[in-house]
């Protein structure tokens, strides 16, 4: 680690473009590098024992075709997302490429009107499977008869979910859902703890609520294929819970999302993980408003700052600690050594990448120093469309 | 005032879709009221005193043509903005009204390739005016010859400019920027107290000091045709200042933009202003996690959070009291009443305005209670061009 927090070896990552690249790009970019993100998905296949079969990445993270189609080619079929567009852009980029068969659970308990349009996408992608969240009876009845449902529990988050004591509300879920009951899912975003051990014991009390509940849904005579939790703080939590791995008829999954593009507040919370920044925020000096001090000219309009200061690092630049960013400046101290020059580039670490990448609306692809293409984040903001009646 | 800190008018105001509207539209959703707009403009016209004469509205509030449309409509020509694409929207909006005139400060101390793009901006709006930031004599002179140059000063903000005091290098800057200076900028941001007088007071030093220095230029035969300061948290203590009324040979403008749209934030830093919120953002109760809670589908990807909480207030329900939104949801609290349905709609008033629009794609244009169109927020994000050498 070095002052930044950063782990060593990425100080040594190959991030920077070659000169006349980074001569000519417009600044604020979000870049976003294949080479680390086939790393990342390695890194997890072998976190998950050498199979993809319990992982259900989140892709609220990538957002990008460019990107989801990496992760098609790694094999992967089974997906998470929250927004009716990131759905719609992942099967139209999987169907692009001769996939058909996807997996999706929607984990949001979307409402009308976007229940219907999850209902008419479905339609349209007839051999995939597509699934919403419900935590609630009178909701559970009126999804769409092309949409699976997993019921939705909270495991001490209190943000959607309802309470796994409450059994009986539980089980109304259930009936009203009916044939199209798909499983369980849960989200212990509460659970974050960088000590492995300290970790599963913040974790264990909700894992072992979800053991007991699939036991009594399978006496009463429900079958439960699947039960959904973690995304990237405690996934290895999960992972580590032994009885996960041996429930009767039913497939425990984790669905991490940030993994894929791994940022600084994942590094922190879980510190074990060996994962490269896949996607940074490439940023010019355009001010030096004093001594030891620059500006740069990504601010909170291209670098997310909801989860806390410094809102990036920068990576091969332990000297430069950034302060609080404006909407287009990003005033920063220099710790030691010479102060960069007006039009100097730096490659920034989002301390929450998922907030970054929605921030933009193009991203670079950057292989081997150069600038590959510019991509759409095509899954960036929500859909709004009026058609006329 | 209510609970929420919401001037009392603000609760009677007419935000409400017809119902048949409010159940087809998705959400989350940005709405635009074009009524509140001019509602602005006008009590912005009564402040300057019956003219706009003295206004440079900043568009990165808006960057919305359907709202800058309605700008250039109320007889705005003069304006300031950030980013070259904002630049870029406003040129392409006024000529497809048939106006060439425009005057537009990019109060940012643009480097290259930016700077490039500008040159070819202007090149394509020959009629049009346009200026950048420089706080350096080397990039002073490496301003591309079709852009007029601003000196950027810093009155104690620290963010972008040089200091008043460093007279020899102001002096440099302007004989680097020759035949394109065209006057000073001071961003006076660190200046904000709800009380005027106060407020007046910690800005009355940064503008004795600007008045000195012109009148130092004055002296040296460098002519300053303007002096541009202020953005919403000051421009009514600079409005307030007499002598920037009396100026040899120079006019004086502000640059408020949020003032357009307006905000909570701005209520509480300019309480005497009587504007309306202006960008709302539409929401639906998606579930109600435990007793006296909700969780609406505005989360931080849809509501800025770059201010501080609460990141927004409930038009006309005080009983929501809003907790920190995760990326897709909004936990709140219900102070008193009934709980909420699933599905039941409200709309929020956004704590900082400028940064929310940019994360909407598209928004609603709301009139007479109805959708009347889906725009687009074309001005947001960043440009990003690869052309093919």
């Amino acid at each position: 680690m070095d002052e930044q927090g950063l782990p060593a070896a990425w100080q040594g990552e190959q991030v920077l473009l070659v000169d006349q690249d980074a001569a000519r790009l417009r600044s604020p970019a979000l870049l976003l590098y294949p080479e680390h993100v086939r790393h990342n998905l390695k890194e997890l296949r072998t976190l998950l024992g050498g199979s993809f079969e319990r992982l259900r990445p989140h892709i609220k993270t990538c957002k990008t075709p460019r990107i989801l189609q990496i992760l098609l080619e790694a094999g992967l079929r089974r997906f998470k997302c929250a927004t009716v567009r990131e759905a719609r852009v992942l099967l139209a980029t999987a169907k692009a490429q001769g996939i058909e068969d996807i997996d999706l659970l929607i984990a949001y308990p979307h409402v009308q009107p976007a229940l219907h349009e999850l209902g008419k996408l479905a339609d349209t992608h007839p051999q995939a499977r597509l699934a919403v969240l419900s935590d609630d009876p009178g909701h559970a009845a009126q999804v769409d008869l092309r949409l699976a449902v997993y019921l939705d529990l909270d495991l001490g988050m209190g943000r959607t979910g309802i309470a796994v004591a409450q059994r009986e509300r539980i089980r109304a879920i259930a009936r009203a859902a009916g044939e199209r009951f798909a499983g369980l899912h849960a989200y212990e975003g509460h659970v974050i703890d960088p000590v492995p051990e300290q970790r599963l014991a913040k974790a264990r009390p909700g894992y072992e609520q979800l053991l007991a509940l699939h036991q009594e849904l399978l006496g009463v005579g429900l079958s439960v294929p699947e039960i959904v939790t973690s995304g990237t703080p405690a996934f290895l939590a999960a992972l580590s819970f032994a009885p996960f791995r041996e429930l009767d008829g039913c497939v425990h999954r984790v669905s991490p999302g940030t993994v894929v593009f791994h940022d600084l507040r994942s590094q922190e919370q879980v510190p074990e993980l060996r994962l490269k920044p896949a996607a940074l925020v490439f940023s010019r000096v355009i001010s030096r408003p004093g001594a030891m001090r620059v500006t740069l000219d990504a601010g909170s309009k291209s670098l997310a700052v909801d989860a806390g200061h410094p809102c990036c690092a920068a990576l091969g630049a332990p000297e430069l600690a950034p302060e609080i960013p404006s909407e287009e400046h990003l005033p920063a101290r220099i710790l030691s050594g010479a102060i960069p020059d007006l039009g100097d580039s730096f490659y920034l670490v989002p301390r929450h990448v998922c907030p970054t990448v929605n921030l933009a609306e193009n991203a670079v692809i950057v292989e081997a120093g150069r600038v590959r293409e510019i991509v759409p984040v095509a899954a960036r903001a929500h859909e709004l469309s009026w058609p006329q009646q």
